[in-house]
């Protein structure tokens, strides 16, 4: 019997799951929910219902587990707990900042319900915090160091669009590959968030506006892109749609630490990921975490869990032993 | 209170974690066991007892983690299931075919005596194997790829060794780029072992050998060198003494996978280890899975647990606010 799988929402995320879906034989997907009017989402998926959130209450025993493929300004903070009354549940809460308190509302659901809630899955937070925490454990002398890209961040982007004149916009972050470097010899080197990243930006605009204005808002914003060695492409909307349409991303977790009496040995732990899709390998992760959420509760557990607390043998369709034979 | 360590044996590996105890604020090395005269055996850590391994059981009550030091091939098949009738055990047992009965052997004795015993910790098995597993299960689809290197094995310094007419020796495994690079670009290259890695030797013969039959046997040598590109190069004591005294090691682990409803995405997953010593992070290592042990002992866990089998929040010092605060 396979595990039974729902998704609420249908953006760039839930494609995503839902793709991975297919790759995993022991998964299957059995519903998703939309907060607009069902009739009016086509899925990709042939023959599964696409029915309102308002009536997801009545699907308590036909899912195993609830992926929620929402943002985390506004949807998942109030979506993760409230699902997690009646459904396992798998977010991919990524405000670094607010995990703690995500984390509280959603143990307390949890545990209330007797349901597991994985948050903050995907790969940042994710498969980087997952390196972080072990690499950090295992050399506790050194330095984490995360690198972003080069990919398309799309809060970014959409901090461009919002200016007045720009049509469209794509923002690629990309990382400083001498700092890269520097960090992989083993130097140490202390970087600015000047010298870790740049920012480069392709920007159609519209008819007749100022793109000397569009540029120095741009490069001006704070937070975006004040901080920051930001470059600014003016193309066409053709050219915009002919090569920067995907959402490639990816990067680079490194931990440098010592070991030694005299801590005289260097030694360089680095973990990087190049994606041609973000939102297809955050889905991937995600769906691997849906396994582990239905594993979990099986064996009788309940409330708020994260990357850090799940062992991952829950994260193989394989039993153990076949996994000891061939991955060990 | 700190977690009590014990370490069986004062080998490279025994001294590598002894190293890594003092790196590790809540561990504290208590006794070293030897199988020869304790009183020969002076060891780095002032003030510690060296005991002889046939009084260990006298220490059942003030060790909490036993660490076995000791060789695949006779000690760990015997000790760690002996052991592990008196104490929390942790091994770094590496002949991949035989973990399963390995693993058989250590459950049984730990399940019986209520303690943990982890086997197969350090990096590979060990780091390498977690993250095979883990990409493995985010990306169903796909190959994997390990490459060892560019490091110093021991195995096959010691099989030169063996030659008549070599006084000493030192070999290196080191990856060939070009394979690693197609791998990293997503090509998929089906690879043999001669385009996996080659191998560099560095000896020492003795007076008046024949230098050109030494070399012959040392290419020519089954499993250890035929199937690969062997490089010898005759040096002198000193310089062996002088350039190719560490044990430096790493290598690469690497995930080629697809997504998409066409598969039309490829991503790729890297981890990379850089070390100057393999005895030393292998002891990091092991440091950082002897404290998962005393916690999952001291939460009512017994048996046999491998990397797989061991949520990540247990390798760490900190407490898992603090980890989610901080490392998510």
């Amino acid at each position: 019997m396979s595990i039974r799988i729902g998704i609420v929402g249908y953006g760039n995320l839930s494609r995503g799951v839902e793709s991975a879906i297919r790759q995993n034989p022991d998964l299957e997907l059995v519903a998703v929910f939309t907060r607009r009017d069902p009739s009016a989402l086509k899925i990709k998926t042939e023959g599964i219902p696409v029915c309102s959130v308002d009536e997801i209450e009545k699907w308590k025993e036909k899912i195993d587990v609830l992926v929620l493929g929402g943002g985390s300004a506004t949807d998942l903070p109030e979506q993760t707990p409230k699902y997690a009354q009646w459904f396992n549940v798998v977010d991919s809460f990524d405000t670094h900042a607010k995990i703690p308190v995500h984390f509280t509302n959603v143990d307390a659901a949890a545990r209330k319900s007797g349901h597991v809630g994985i948050i903050s899955v995907g790969w940042d937070p994710g498969m980087f915090s997952l390196i972080r925490m072990v690499s950090t454990s295992v050399l506790p002398e050194g330095s984490n160091y995360t690198f972003w890209g080069r990919g398309v961040s799309q809060g970014h982007s959409d901090a461009i669009r919002r200016i007045p004149g720009v049509k469209d916009a794509r923002q690629y972050t990309v990382p400083v590959e001498a700092s890269v470097e520097s960090v992989r010899k083993g130097e140490n080197p202390e970087l600015t968030t000047r010298q870790m990243h740049t920012r480069e930006c392709y920007v159609v605009a519209e008819e007749g506006a100022d793109l000397s204005q569009i540029e120095k808002q741009i490069k001006e914003m704070p937070n975006y892109f004040a901080d920051y060695d930001t470059t600014v492409h003016f193309i066409s909307q053709e050219e915009l749609n002919e090569n920067h349409k995907g959402l490639p991303h990816g990067g680079f977790v490194l931990r440098s630490g010592v070991t030694g009496f005299e801590k005289e040995n260097k030694h360089i732990i680095e973990y990087r990921l190049q994606l041609d899709s973000n939102p297809e390998f955050t889905g991937s992760v995600i769906a691997a975490y849906a396994r582990a959420a239905y594993k979990l509760n099986k064996e009788g557990q309940s409330g708020c869990k994260t990357v850090f607390d799940i062992a991952p043998i829950y994260l193989s369709s394989e039993s153990p032993d076949e996994v000891r034979a061939h991955l060990l």
